[in-house]
């Protein structure tokens, strides 16, 4: 038997240090629980840019595709805020997700006990939250044709189009109640129908696919009311499901609520390859963060818990991913903390080493 | 001299309830401050349909075009979900903002001393808050084309279109500087240039638009990143201008942060008319709250203050607008209250005639 294989794309900015850390989990798992990966790394956003003149080069975007999961740190930066739009860092993430056909971007936003506290939100409106945020991640307003800035009499005119065929709704929404079966069996479906025909066609499709999960109470929100709600109650939500566009801004604005950006994980998947894994993309739901970058200052518990959901995921591991964020937990509950996570001055924050260091003993 | 001129349309759900207070207010003016207005009212949304079976007939888009100014109350609600997307309420008040085209929405997130505590979100985060959004309303995804559902191969397709000219960014982009200059001179624009074409356009002409206004401090934010920071630390920001689709989530999403939506108004503001006066629709930001229509729980206030940006913005009495303005802060610190701004089950609410009765004598 072939040891399951990963691809480490650490990125730029804070994404090689958070991922250093990664490795080391990697390392134990190797060495105290039998379970080897064959790991290789390569260069993605900026740092792809700096060697090959593109965000990611075709050789890597060919590893992504055979191995068994991807694992991604971030990318971006202000040293490439003025390239060209075609190759911005964002387009080296954007172009895996697409010809890796991941549509099924899993956010959840999960507000930890021991860090309630941080959330600009009160105690008793975030402490306990659990939401999943399910966002359509290869189509929409992303990848819709036409795109482009045109000349048009003597102006110019930006265009891009919301485009959503109904399979490409309803694949998303399968993944989306397959994980409300497995949690509340609550759904919560929001789009602009009221303004978009594709929210109209959004809301169709996801009525349709409903009849084949009886169990599952759907509802439906627009998502102007969305974001509302998310502020207002979140805890009213289990799973939601939507779009690309309107998904990158409510899952940010939820994982906003928990107060613990560096805590949260993320995983894009896509369809089953022939080994029956699907296809699968791990990153941190933080971004690159410059301003902390080479400072050993970032916390690396969102990729950590990244690759817990590629244990659980990709691997079917449910049990190691278990003790992985039980992990994690344990080192906050200890108050080994970097400093996104301490508000005390007195207390001397952790390093993104010492945390992965921490980890790894409560393991 | 002939009296300036307002159209009501009381439209759907608590939108003729709060109207109905403002009739009083109006009344007030005439009365004991010598301001009279020429008052005519008009059906819009699912009343309009009701009636003409359109969501706003063209005699009443007729009127809208040649009074000084429109108040409107709200439109929509789940007897008329059912309908064909043409005629809902909803198309009803897009049509009166595109045919009078108010391309600068303005949405104040003000959060009011007495009522910080109504905030889910922290008090210190929230206390003082005080935001105006700017969302462009006549363009973007909202009204571009192609849009619809289409026949392809054997399925259908979901299309609208994002479509921005430099001259609707511009125009836009002017009114809030003007706002800016008019406040603490810092703007913050947001789209998300990273991923659309159409945001590339956006910040390159907002940054030109910018080079007129050297006074102000002009920043640059993704959507989904300005989400985050709007409910971190809302305070960062004083003036915001974003498009259409951003500004409807972005805009209800820091509506919410305040914690009384019950107390925001809006104004949609145009080009100037032949007296000068700007074409302008002035409306509460909450909806139609079908759930508490017809009980005389609503609250009446964001209907007052949208008739208070009317005297601001279309009439140039400032002075009457602060007063009235004054007089409603002074009910809600006198704890006269309806029961959305009450956390204490001893209290009685006020009822919506009830807390515009306390206006009233507070003027
Ligand atoms: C980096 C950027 C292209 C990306 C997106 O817009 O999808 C990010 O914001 C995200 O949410 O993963
Ligand atoms: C009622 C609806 C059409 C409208 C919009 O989407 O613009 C509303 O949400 C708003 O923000 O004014």
């Amino acid at each position: 038997m072939t040891n399951p294989s990963l691809l480490i794309l650490p990125g730029d900015g804070i994404g090689p240090e958070v991922m250093a850390e990664v490795r080391k989990i990697i390392g134990w798992m190797g060495d105290k629980r039998g379970v080897t990966f064959d790991v290789s790394e390569d260069l993605v956003g900026g740092a792809a840019y700096d060697k090959h003149g593109v965000p990611l080069a075709d050789e890597t975007m060919a590893k992504a595709q055979k191995v068994d999961a991807v694992l991604l740190g971030a990318v971006g930066g202000p040293k490439y805020d003025d390239l060209d739009f075609s190759v911005k860092p964002e387009r080296g993430l954007l172009r895996l997700r697409k010809e890796m056909d991941l549509y099924s971007n899993l956010r959840p936003a999960q507000c930890f006990d021991a860090l309630a506290d941080f959330s600009s939100l009160k105690k008793d409106i975030v402490s306990g939250l659990d939401i999943m945020i399910v966002r359509e991640l290869t189509s929409g307003v992303y990848f819709g044709e036409p795109r482009g800035i045109f000349e048009e009499g003597n102006e110019r005119v930006g265009i891009n189009t919301q485009r959503y065929t109904e399979s490409e709704i309803e694949r998303g929404a399968r993944s989306a109640f397959e994980l409300a079966m497995k949690r509340s069996k609550r759904l919560c479906s929001m789009e602009k129908a009221n303004v978009m025909e594709s929210g109209i066609l959004w809301r169709e499709v996801v009525t349709h696919v409903g009849k084949d999960y009886p169990e599952v109470e759907l509802s439906h929100m627009y998502a102007d009311n969305g974001a509302m709600q998310l502020v207002r109650a979140p805890k009213q939500f289990d799973v939601i499901y939507t779009d690309n566009l309107f998904g990158d801004i409510l899952s940010d604005c939820a994982a906003m609520l928990t107060g613990s950006l560096g805590m949260l994980p993320s995983a894009s998947l896509g369809a089953p390859m022939a080994n029956g894994r699907p296809k699968a993309l791990y990153e941190p739901v933080h971004g690159s963060a410059p301003d902390i970058a080479g400072e050993g200052k970032a916390n690396p518990c969102a990729c950590i818990l990244s690759f817990a959901m590629a244990l659980r995921y990709s691997f079917d591991m449910g049990e190691e991913a278990d003790r992985l964020e039980a992990a994690v937990e344990k080192v906050l509950a200890d108050g080994i903390r970097t400093g996104d996570l301490l508000n005390d001055a007195g207390v001397t924050p952790a390093s993104t080493s010492e945390m992965g260091n921490a980890v790894i003993a409560a393991l």
